[in-house]
């Protein structure tokens, strides 16, 4: 073992890297490319001090599980599988490698998956590839599998993939810290002290319900506070529509005066991996700061706007005024704009919601209580707090549209009304 | 005057915008600008949190400008003249209006300056202007006179640039924020409690002696901690010898396979206001990346260097040493390496070092205490730590190379020697 | 108005007096006597750091109330009747000035009423009736009717008593603050930011409706951790038996060895002003203290199981076992222990429990939001989160006894698996 | 070793118990009586916040103490002799169990020394003493030497009491957190990972050097900001000024009319381990507020301010004005006063002040700095600040006096504009 290092880190004082594994890993040239993709996408746009990236918050879930682990060791817990260590901390530590810039929206139009090329990183020919084969041969596919939940071994999953796991208890205390709001503290040490290995589950002691009550009480507050603010969705339609009319122009073999390889591949569905390096957050924002001379007028304008942050205005808007929305859209058409580009109705149920909702038909592993009688009980069957939480799924749709049309002398009353958030 | 309209902000936990003139500036192209310029250059090679922005200084600045006024208006101070309250809420928020990326590299190499540029922002065909004009025709220069700090009245200017001014106040409390270290934290609000307006000065009551101390020991051990690290000046070596390779490239006519307008007018030294409205960190990051494939050998291997993080290794070096790190040059020119760009002693006192010192001449003003019999003394005739401050100006050379070069298995002993930091 | 002064508070960082009145009822004896009552009671036990006294307690929500007030001001709020601004003030800041030592347990045995001494020390001869009555010979009325919520404008008493107000808000910061615990931690100054005085209400813009909710759940995950933390009620319950005893005593003339004035005319029922100017932890510490000397076995025992922190073990109890408890009674008086002051059953529904509850008879005002149509609505209405935290009323029942009597060798099985917190 | 056991703290966030000692001592009766002494005697009556207790700080002091061996360990580093484990905790624990109420004054006066006590307490007939024989007969007096400086090695004692020891850190760190200011604030874990055992010292390596800086720093700063501030200071002389005037009636024959044993004791110089314990903060005001109403009129109005916390006024006063003081009490004894009781010249040279100071004639472990060559330096041969602080000596002198003297009619113009504050 190497003599231990360490990183500054706000969030939890100090970083720890112990393993030489770790220490490569961190200076792979993929690992450091996460220092050009910022954690929270466009919520930066909201929130000024949110522009921290996902290089920060991977070293800081590998901290979280390398605590966790460390609190296993010390207390001779007998279901932790020991020989499993290291690999829990490089899949920790590497869960987010094939992130890409506003992966969001790049994912939805392009049909790109950001875990799917974190497994392509770990296994094609990268050099996280090769530190991680000087282990063993078949420990690139081990790490690679933990990521992609299809490890023989939950407990080695769940603690970096669950309900309650190192990533998401970092990315709340991390995003709550740099957007300055204080929605997203809970008391991460006691929920650590909490958890037990018990029969291949990571599982929470009965004295530790209120501390989960607390962190899933924050993970609600973050979603509705920070994650889907108005404002930073308005930035995410803004990109979409700058893909699709990108993407739309593509098609039509649009001869764009600024193009990149790695846009170029993207659009082609071609991406390789070395192509994707070279894909992050200072490229993108560069090919929207060229696209804002395009000859294509809106192109152009989504660009500039979203480079000048001029975001669309929003309103609430209640199920009955869809049909206004519509009327609303075949005006502006009439008016000249492109309304596909320019009006949108958001509904966060459509969103990747991620409160706590048991039962689910989807992968995530529950959080369980272990009682004093060594019986496991699924949370919301002990906290009314949690099933409230779960049950909420409704949040409020949002109307988005050009401030500027607001002002056109002939636009209907009806419409107007529509657009009056003080109506 | 406006409804209050508030930024939530990790550092004052709100900033709060009370004039009409304030927003519709932060809502300039050119203030949106200033989130794509990072405010600490290459810090955040060494402390991954640092990687905000000039924007959300900005709104510091302006924020604690805010409260000093809002102070001293609401106590009554007869020196304070109230009409020039909005010249410093504008000359606040604007001050680093011209801070282009990575900053002191771009200016030690092609000589441009950022106030000058901040001045030709203001007073340029800009949105920026266009919002002051609004107030009256000739407040454009009034507020670019302020941050040039021609204004005839020293009290404006004195808070916006002296010694203790809103923008070291604020940029010791975000850097120690986001960099996650504690030694920029001091009582602010103590100081501001404070600060007298005082026959055109702004001055400082007796009695916050020790809280002024404790904040100029904050920018001591900032300066030594952070700002100076030997690692942010080893990637900050790097730039400027990727920007003399490019310059003398250029200068040989060299065709550059990836070249965009604003770097050639850089170059050129022919930059407008448009130019280098396009020349963020986003688009400096992506000309170094391409640059990575430029035929010339040792551009690429620079900038591979700073995409990838291998950064130059560094030994503190003595002054009797400086021979010995010629030969160096001289051997590694031997053996085929441009030694112009592979090594650089470093010496910090040529760095623009900020630490208070009285009596220098520069145009900085000092911090007056006022005390009981309305005398005015100059901090370090009272305070020792002030004085032991004030006088050091010593920090450890460096000597920056090439890891690799000491695998070299034909280094002659004295080379090695120099370069073995345990010796 | 005289020149503002601070006090320095780790809550609020500081609390600002900007009227002469305030200052003078800081300054007067009984104001000063709240600095030797702790705000927490027993939590000490529980949480060494909770040693903080009422009077910090009082500064706060007072400074509290002062800021919502300047809110209200500077926005030039119509519906705020800015004439009753000191009023507030002073209610604010006395609303606590009769609580005694330990009050729960003493208002239990004693029959005494915090509220009730508020009002006399208010109203009788006392150095706050002097301050307060030179602003007016009603103005002490005004602010014993505030405080007893009879005061016929609605939004005073609000402010000062209602289910969103200043001393709420106060005390779940600073005993999270003092605690360590940081489920008291919410954002106060966007609550505050969103509060409006309305048609005599003090309500909540709608876009507020996260933030107090995060403040409902502070309170309740307080009340769960900190307020009835068994260990705390361990240590009431104890305090409850030695008032018990010594009454008992006291009433069978039991010749005490140590007696003093306050605690006679407590047992008399016949405290005057004066004596209880002398009731306050130190000397409530001083006469258990002593009483550990008594010649009464039961009193002896019970003090100096206080003072030593010897507590009262406790295990969870359900209804069904609650024959039993009776059962353990009858086993220890037959074994020579006075059983009513060594067993007891604690059901937290008892409790004054201040979870947001509305509806009930209680005079507790509910807090309302405003919509963008200028309805009010009773939050629980609107937020599911509230109405789940309001519905839940079931604590923990737990059973308290003396930790010696499990080695007792002859305890019948079935009472040692009661007391068998493994079982 | 038993089970890990925490205790909430808000300046560590947990204490961690792991050994069966440790716990009993924390359930010893000693120990517990240390949570009736506050930490900063009478800083309360400036520092509202500032009532924490000596157990807070014992149980931090053992925690840090704590955290350092276990980076010893865990590091494996060799010059660490960990069979000395136990022995730091105990000492860590225990350095203050013999503190009694308001130290200072007391000590003073009547010649007690808490060091002593704290030897007897762990020698005596005491719980402590009992359970520390558990571990070995010679175990007591192991402790014993470790507290008193006299085991044999000094990396031990050194852990314990030194110039940059666990219990100047906790002390700075929770005097600042409770009191509220930031002075105190700065990188104990950085500091912590510094330190090395090295030859039977305890030192910190070079590159630590910044941050013992910053902690001397916090130790200048928290002692003119907090320890030697004027106002508690005044409540200090106050305490002097009550102990001499009880001492002196004491020795009269004074027939007091409240009077406990423990406070006899102390007069007689005959306290017993069961006085002392007794004899706490608590006992010390019930004293103080019965004392109100002696037939002494000194000693009741003594008492009276400081229940009241009718503190002395301060002016500061230079050498020359000795001779007005002088003066003043004359007028004073003409006028009634028993000026010995009323006014006092206070020379902060005089008190026990702690910053750093190499080379002097006391006992304190100088801090010791390791370079790369692995030579140890005094820090104040490397480090300018160091030595700046180290050299600063002069407090400023303060003349204390009852405030309602100046209202006198008859003082002298000279006397009037000593006591002139804005002369």
């Amino acid at each position: 073992m190497m003599e231990e290092k360490v990183f500054k880190d706000p969030v939890h004082k100090y970083v720890y890297v112990q393993d030489e594994t770790i220490w490569h890993l961190i200076n792979t040239k993929e690992f450091q490319r996460l220092r050009r993709i910022r954690q929270l996408g466009t919520s930066y746009v909201t929130f000024h001090g949110a522009e921290h990236s996902r290089f920060s918050h991977s070293l800081g879930v590998y901290e979280i599980t390398r605590k966790i682990i460390s609190l296993f060791e010390r207390n001779h817990y007998p279901d932790w599988p020991r020989e499993e260590r290291l690999l829990c901390l490089c899949a920790a530590l590497l869960h987010d490698l094939g992130h890409g810039p506003f992966s969001h929206s790049i994912e939805k139009t392009f049909k790109t998956n950001h875990e799917d090329w974190t497994c392509r990183m770990i296994l094609g020919d990268t050099e996280v590839n090769e530190v991680l084969r000087r282990i063993d041969p078949s420990f690139p596919e081990q790490v690679a599998a933990v990521i992609a939940k299809s490890y023989p071994k939950e407990i080695v999953v769940s603690l970096v993939s669950s309900q309650l796991d190192a990533d998401r208890m970092d990315y709340l205390l991390r995003d709550a810290y740099y957007t300055g709001v204080n929605y997203g503290t809970f008391d991460m040490e006691r929920i650590l002290r909490m958890m037990r290995p018990y029969k291949g589950h990571v599982v929470v002691k009965d004295s530790g319900m209120h501390a989960v009550e607390d962190y899933l009480m924050s993970r609600y507050q973050m979603h509705w506070q920070v994650y889907f603010h108005p404002v930073t969705r308005s930035a995410e339609i803004l990109l979409d529509k700058i893909f699709m009319r990108a993407k739309a122009l593509y098609e039509d073999r649009y001869p764009f005066r600024f193009m990149v390889k790695p846009i170029q591949a993207l659009f082609d569905q071609k991406l390789s991996v070395n192509d994707y390096f070279y894909l992050d957050e200072a490229l993108m924002q560069t090919v929207f700061m060229y696209w804002m001379e395009e000859e294509d007028g809106v192109l152009a304008d989504l660009c500039a706007r979203f480079i000048h942050r001029r975001l669309f205005k929003h309103v609430p808007i209640e199920k009955e005024d869809e049909a206004l929305a519509e009327e609303l859209k075949l005006w502006m058409n009439r008016r000249g704009w492109k309304s596909e580009y320019y009006v949108e109705i958001d509904f966060p149920l459509d969103l990747p919601y991620d409160v706590y909702r048991p039962g689910e038909l989807d992968e995530k592993l529950p959080i369980l209580l272990l009682d004093e009688r060594k019986q496991l009980n699924e949370i919301s069957t002990r906290s009314e707090i949690v099933r409230s939480i779960s049950g909420i799924r409704r949040g409020q749709n949002q109307l988005y549209y050009p401030a500027e049309i607001v002002a056109l002398d002939d636009m209907p009353e009806t419409l107007r009304r529509l657009l009056d958030a003080d109506r």
